[in-house]
């Protein structure tokens, strides 16, 4: 299941860019489940991870190989990705592994080691099965192409549970140059990125110094990936990459900085969106607003309270009105000295809760017609500040059950 | 559905303690939904109440009524419980129609209104149907017993989507005395009590000066209702009360609050407990035991994390011994310079995790017939300190989703 009708953009070719891809039968037979993507010798990487403490392998590498390149002025050249084994919870041995699949790229490629990053997306704790993965190497290497096709192929080689895969490029005008950036993204369940999404990688033909890169990365991951949730659930492979081919036009001024900026956040929030469009078993697209508060955070801790409250998801799932379950979800956030009395929730264009309940104008019909929607906004304010946040999330539906009772059978 | 057999005990008769019951027609026609508790004049009375910011009327009135009998001397004579209406959400007409309620008592037993203390659980946001339960009360009066059928019909009559009445008794010998604790329980969704259960209600016969019972109230309410999830929603209502009727032997002497509170810490376990088991959709009942813990908050907030991860419980649900869900639900809890690799799970007495991955001793056979059990235990020791933390809670299953899409239709 799935929310929005949203078919993979076209993604122009980037130049220096190339992907190839390969079915190594890690996640089944005959199903694209190895790419890898390779950048030009210009280009400037950035990343964020995940900051569960059982963090993977290849986060641990790619971390690793990424400090190794800066501090030598290599370039990462090549992301080396395979779905079907997260190679999380795998100790020692898995770590070897991720070094060794970063050897077999960098022996192919005639780079050096560090200039391979690893990440992987798919079951924790089985051992990744190396024999599979170095003889699909060879496939994605003969494959490697700058085409749309190639990004669409890619899309679809990085895929878990996910249902469609998902992209996302916008282009601007930067001076007299155009710039444009290209995304795609995976994940479904596991969801509640922390530091970054399970897995994105984002590539501009802009020019951008490697510090200015990483601020830009973050910033604008800390207003997408980090702020959507399908199950709470903080994944030990979050990976969100971010690329510069350093071939186009170069990103130094402040109002090109700012151009860039919303240009790569819109990439950032319609891959995150997608995300959550694409949940497990999602009926809804929920987006929770919250303002009025004393600080972000606290706009954060509200939104996240409601968004993972198995209650409000299930009435969402049935389209029930249930608002008094919003009301209990706000009411447990942990807001310091709390008065709900100022607290005004409208649901769509329809007030729920002000003065401590239910709104007076408030009817079920009118609650029910905005439920039936597949696309809902729960709006909260306050009444203590002028910080906001939003937080997109998905139901809680019978087919989440379903897919996670029977993940690995 | 429900884990374990388990029948509702004898509870018996404790002198100048009576229970009535009524069909009001407040959750629907033909079912116990009202219940009277009616104490002696020797009652001292304490009470735990949720930390929900928008706690219900009910809660709002019997916190209130707690203290003016404290500070006028009054011994708090009855509890009026209702089901099928939580009057929360309710705003000031809430507020009215709670103190109507105890109004309505203290007038037909001939005692003062703050004698009363109202408790309600049901929907949230309806208003409370006042003339049906203005009409139920005189039936409840009538019905006033102190057997142990009486206990029975009182433990039926707080039930909303319980599938069975939860009760548990002990007898201790205080000195040359006997020394009984009865008590009653509800509560089965939005169900992570914040300083109290759903509803609790706990009668002895022994004497107890009050400032010591808020003590021992609190004492065994941490380690029993506070320590249970069925799923991360704490409610609007939760309530926890204890009278001791002050008619058998005074709890005075360090020996004997010993004796008294291990015997009531047996109780409000079981009943703590019997919650999980009856938890919404439950096929499993889980203990998450977690050890040498820096302090106990951080061995509370490792085994929530994991207790309230949606893909651990469908794990649970599926029987899948899918242990990598454990460990990443592990590893985003909110622990402090986190070193995982001290980390040691086990799944009942198979090893899963140990040195920072999967145990050398693992086999998916082992793990499997654990998880096959209807009770299973994960103990969790984080190589930390030497605080420990017990939690109970239940799996996530298609009759969970089932039970709250449907609640309200």
């Amino acid at each position: 299941m799935a929310v929005g009708n949203l078919p993979f953009p076209e993604l122009p070719p980037l130049s220096g860019v190339r992907l190839g891809t390969a079915m190594a039968g890690i996640k089944k037979p005959g199903r694209r489940d190895m790419v890898l993507i390779e950048l030009p010798e210009t280009a400037t990487v950035a990343g964020v991870f995940t900051r569960n403490a059982f963090c993977a392998a290849p986060v641990v590498v790619a971390k690793q190989h990424l400090e190794q390149c800066a501090s030598s002025g290599l370039a990462p050249r090549y992301w080396l990705i395979n779905t079907g084994n997260a190679n999380a919870g795998t100790g020692e041995a898995g770590l070897q592994d991720a070094y060794a699949s970063c050897a077999a790229v960098a022996e192919q490629a005639g780079v050096e080691q560090a200039q391979a990053l690893p990440f992987s997306t798919g079951v924790i704790g089985e051992p990744l099965p190396m024999a599979r993965l170095l003889a699909g190497l060879p496939g994605a290497f003969d494959t490697l192409a700058g085409s749309s096709q190639a990004w669409q192929q890619a899309g679809e080689g990085i895929l878990t549970t996910d249902t469609r895969a998902k992209g996302a490029t916008v282009t601007v005008d930067i001076g007299d140059q155009q710039v444009t950036i290209n995304g795609i993204t995976k994940g479904s369940g596991m969801i509640k990125p922390n530091m970054a999404t399970m897995l994105g990688f984002v590539v501009t033909d802009a020019a951008i110094e490697q510090s200015l890169l990483a601020t830009l990365l973050r910033e604008t991951v800390d207003r997408s990936f980090n702020c959507i949730t399908v199950d709470s659930d903080t994944s030990t492979n979050d990976a969100c990459m971010l690329a510069a081919t350093g071939t186009g036009a170069r990103i130094e001024s402040d109002e090109h900085i700012t151009v860039f900026r919303n240009a790569l956040q819109r990439v950032m929030t319609e891959l995150a969106q997608a995300i959550i469009r694409d949940g497990e078993g999602a009926t809804k697209f929920v987006t929770l607003q919250v303002n009025e508060a004393s600080t972000r955070q606290e706009a954060l801790d509200v939104a996240f309270t409601v968004a993972h409250s198995p209650l409000v998801k299930t009435a969402l799932y049935a389209s029930d009105a249930n608002w008094g379950r919003i009301l209990a979800a706000v009411g447990r956030a942990p807001v310091e000295a709390f008065d709900v009395s100022r607290v005004v929730i409208d649901l769509g264009d329809v007030r729920l809760v002000e003065n401590g309940g239910r709104a007076g104008s408030y009817t079920e019909a009118a609650g029910s017609a905005v439920m039936a929607e597949e696309e809902i906004t729960i709006r909260i304010n306050l009444g203590r500040g002028d910080e906001s946040a939003t937080v997109w999330t998905s139901d809680l539906s019978h087919d989440y059950v379903s897919i996670n009772a029977d993940y690995r059978s």
